[in-house]
């Protein structure tokens, strides 16, 4: 079974702390992926501190300009030139433009096996994108459906092609486990207000990394103003997307602790608070 | 007796490590001042990790433009302006002109309460200054010579001005204690190779920063060559200033640990090699 790792590198947002720093999630999939989300001032030694590489992440993915998610870049960069490596960077089309100009490996989507990575527009005060990956995990064959197959026929199937077999065409669906999804989906937003186009746009997701930088002490309607979420956005936005687990993050300095965002969050199904340093293990 | 406190924030040079980040000392006397000198990636949560406010810095001198030494500058400044405060920032000459078209306050040396400090220009592979700070510690009388003088007038002896006692001018040097130095003197080199102008420049010090990048395993025509010193050219430069006590940072990734450093630096009459997080207390 597919197993995601997510490390939250830092999980406060631009006014810093020791205990919480700048946005960065480190993203590690089953293929060998690794995607840093965000890169706030520091973070590749708290990559460091966790035993990664910087010159080992395959793409950067920023979602805007602001200071607080992008003073890491630099860093990053020079380490990765030193290493002999070029990162390449995720951005918005604007930023991801300047960032080419200045003879950064940039651009808008990866595609890579079995993994795609796409910026979805959200709802900030300034251009910015919420990250998209879909992974493909192929199809689960009901080997009861297969007997006899050549082996050559169902890594086809499990790959989604459909294969001629003793004269009669059989497509994955035809074969693969009731109820079996192929795709996969995380969602990570960035800084956004609440934002129905971004929301229409993904559909669906499996994991919703959502902003919540305002518990509930705040006036939603300063927070939106703000580009920013509360917890209850949060979870709103995860009942639309219909998401398995939601993860809220960019949590505001004025929290001393996570306490009153966890006792909101307590409301969705399956739902995390995850402080500097936490792993998130997702069983896909 | 004046305390001068040292915090090595970041120990080491451009390739990060995990044990040793990237340039910052942090500086405060027993006046108040508070002074970062360099300021490499993450360096304002080394600071707050060390419970020291970012925005309670008094100056932030920066040596060069490399990025090992300014990464942290924009986060720093990101997070002075938002506690309302203004960062003063000095820098080499074209630096901080191009920090100063940039809204940020930058000058090329300053002068405050009992402290200044300036440029001397080092010899580095771009503009570079190494900072030198002094200290107007007044003059410490000889309490036998000034029996039954006024309190106003100790206080201007002290201060190192003249006062009429009695008719009489008299002078702080004829009252204060025989071979009481006035004055108090640290360099900070920033990157450098042997540079007999800056020494020229600086004539003496109290307090010797020098960088060392390399120990003895590298040609010091290869270190020269890129604008770096070995230990023993720091002890060469401590020698001509007659340092009391030289300090050794800037220590290159290639060394796991600082033990041929410290073995090096061990033939100097005072010298010690700190590691990141180590304070250094100097009783002037």
């Amino acid at each position: 079974m597919p197993l995601l790792k997510l490390l939250f590198l830092g999980t406060g947002g631009a006014v810093p702390r020791a205990d919480r720093r700048m946005p960065g999630i480190y993203l590690e999939d089953w293929e060998g992926h690794r995607v840093l989300l965000d890169a706030g001032e520091g973070v590749q030694y708290a990559l460091m501190a966790n035993g990664i590489s910087p010159a080992s992440l395959s793409y950067v993915a920023i979602t805007h300009g602001h200071e607080d998610h992008v003073l890491g870049l630099p860093g990053l960069l020079s380490t990765a030139k030193m290493a002999g490596k070029s990162l390449k960077v995720l951005a918005p089309p604007r930023l991801a433009s300047a960032l080419s100009r200045g003879g950064v490996e940039a651009a808008t989507s990866a595609s890579d096996r079995h993994m795609s990575i796409r910026c979805v527009e959200v709802c900030h005060t300034v251009e910015a994108c919420g990250w998209l990956f879909e992974w493909d995990v192929g199809f689960k064959l009901d080997l009861s459906k297969v007997e006899g197959f050549p082996k050559q026929a169902l890594t086809k199937l499990i790959r989604g092609e459909a294969v001629e077999v003793g004269g009669r065409v059989v497509r994955p669906e035809d074969v693969a486990e009731p109820g079996h999804r192929r795709w996969r989906r995380l969602f990570y937003t960035g800084d956004t207000g609440p934002c129905p186009k971004a929301l229409e746009a993904v559909g669906w997701t499996d994991v919703l990394i959502h902003e919540a930088t305002f518990a509930d002490d705040v006036e939603p309607a300063k927070a939106h103003e703000e580009g920013h979420s509360t917890v209850l956005d949060a979870i709103e936005a995860a009942k639309a997307l219909g998401a398995r687990l939601l993860i809220l993050t960019h949590i505001s300095a004025r929290y001393d602790d996570l306490g009153r965002h966890r006792a909101l969050a307590a409301s969705y199904r399956h739902a995390v608070v995850p402080e500097d340093g936490d792993w998130v293990l997702v069983r896909f």
